[in-house]
């Protein structure tokens, strides 16, 4: 039976309900995590909460306790008696009335589901292509993970159609931002890179702790430059994702490279 | 009692179940329509139903029929025996799993709500700020009424924070699109204008009949003619709404203007 933790309770996913007058569901009212578990443990989950917890004060919502969202995970994996695989946790500005403005009232809701580990295994390279859909840098919404999902739905949905496995979706100015659910790191001139979050990148986990540990820098890569990128992966909370080529251009790539920031990461 | 239409069954709305696993509450991938009920009817329902479809082909979503559609306003506006207020009809991608993809077989969530009329009455004049968000009008979603409405909200609640009872998003450029939730139009240099899709403006249905009538004309407003606009309502598809200030400077306002366009759109 798969379980699901909401507001409080541990529900049979059949018996979870969300309310119609949900705002997360009515207007994308709301944020969201997903987090890696291994061995019964979320790796970086202090980064994870302290993200969450500067959304929640971008779209002026009360964040919920870090207590609370502790003991969530720990009561879900134990119902569930599982030790991996990943967790998606939703907060949304709960209930309203119709229209924009939430009620005086807000009282959050707060979900938190688990499921299986991917595929994992053997590194497989994906194709990138580029994304029409642009993350606008300067919005105070490009921090957030928000559920105002919808341009990296198109850009994966667009991606498919068009033979690609995801694109890179460009920054204002013609820069890239990063990929529809995961940052992109380069290899460029020799040196590694991540997109700033001033282009668009949204500040992921991942990306966080390869920037802290000194093993890449941030700086813009401008569209024009990807003809000259040798290597790149997409990294999230979740993984690490070689790029085999861009826009139908095959990369050399850099096994040794990769085998640093997987134990960076996951190691 | 309240009753909702949800996938083809009216249910009160304590047993309508919106399943956790929702594409549209767990990332913003759907769209909606706010509609007016006016002595049973909804007007220019064809343009909100053709809207719907636009936006459902910029989102690659199989569009609900017509028929289903209009069945459903009867039902729900029969079983509810109400003849004014206003309709919101949702449609999102249905359930998935994990992940940004949809699957294969997408079963679309289709809710119809209803809210009383609001106050109305003797038109109030509101106060307009200029919002931190951006309408990015290059992109393919600026057309769609979509459930990532994320900047309107926090349009709305900074605004409230500020002083002011709504905003004025910018487009790219520093030129105005709209506000958080419904089209403007302005009276500048003896000219009645309202700003182009190109700029960020949704095409909302009361703007279309308005331009269709040669009432008002397209045209960009950069956000530094706002010190010259002598009147501006915000029209949307339930009402006209005078603005009385923008940025804390008091409009003149145009009496006969504002009579004009409320018997093009509600007369």
């Amino acid at each position: 039976m798969s379980l699901v933790w909401l507001n409080g309770r541990l529900l049979p996913v059949s018996e979870a309900r969300i309310d119609p007058s949900d705002r997360g569901f009515l207007l994308g009212d709301g944020l969201f995590e997903t987090m890696w578990l291994v061995d019964g443990v979320v790796p970086r989950l202090e980064r994870h909460l302290s993200r969450l917890a500067d959304g929640c004060s971008v779209l002026m919502l009360s964040c919920p306790e870090p207590g609370v969202l502790r003991g969530a995970i720990a009561d879900l994996v134990d119902a569930l008696r599982v030790r991996n695989g990943s967790l998606r946790l939703t907060v949304t500005r709960g209930c309203g009335p119709r229209g924009v403005m939430p009620p005086g009232d807000v009282r959050p809701t707060v979900l938190l589901t688990w499921a299986p580990p991917v595929s994992g295994g053997a590194a497989r390279t994906i194709r990138l292509g580029v994304s029409r859909y642009v993350r606008d840098g300067a919005s105070p919404l490009a921090r957030v993970k928000s559920l105002n999902y919808l341009p990296s739905v198109m850009t994966r949905m667009e991606a498919a159609a068009a033979g690609f496995d995801d694109a890179l979706l460009p920054g204002v100015g013609g820069v890239v931002a990063e990929a529809s659910a995961a940052n992109v790191v380069f290899l460029l001139d020799g040196m590694v890179v991540t997109p700033p979050v001033a282009d668009g990148a949204l500040p992921g986990t991942s990306r966080g702790r390869l920037l802290e540990t000194g093993f890449c820098f941030e700086g813009s890569v401008p569209l024009g430059r990807l003809k000259d990128v040798r290597a790149a992966w997409l990294v999230s909370a979740l993984s690490v994702v070689p790029v085999g080529a861009i826009g139908g251009r095959a990369l050399a790539g850099d096994a040794g490279l990769e085998m640093v920031i997987r134990a960076l990461l996951f190691g």
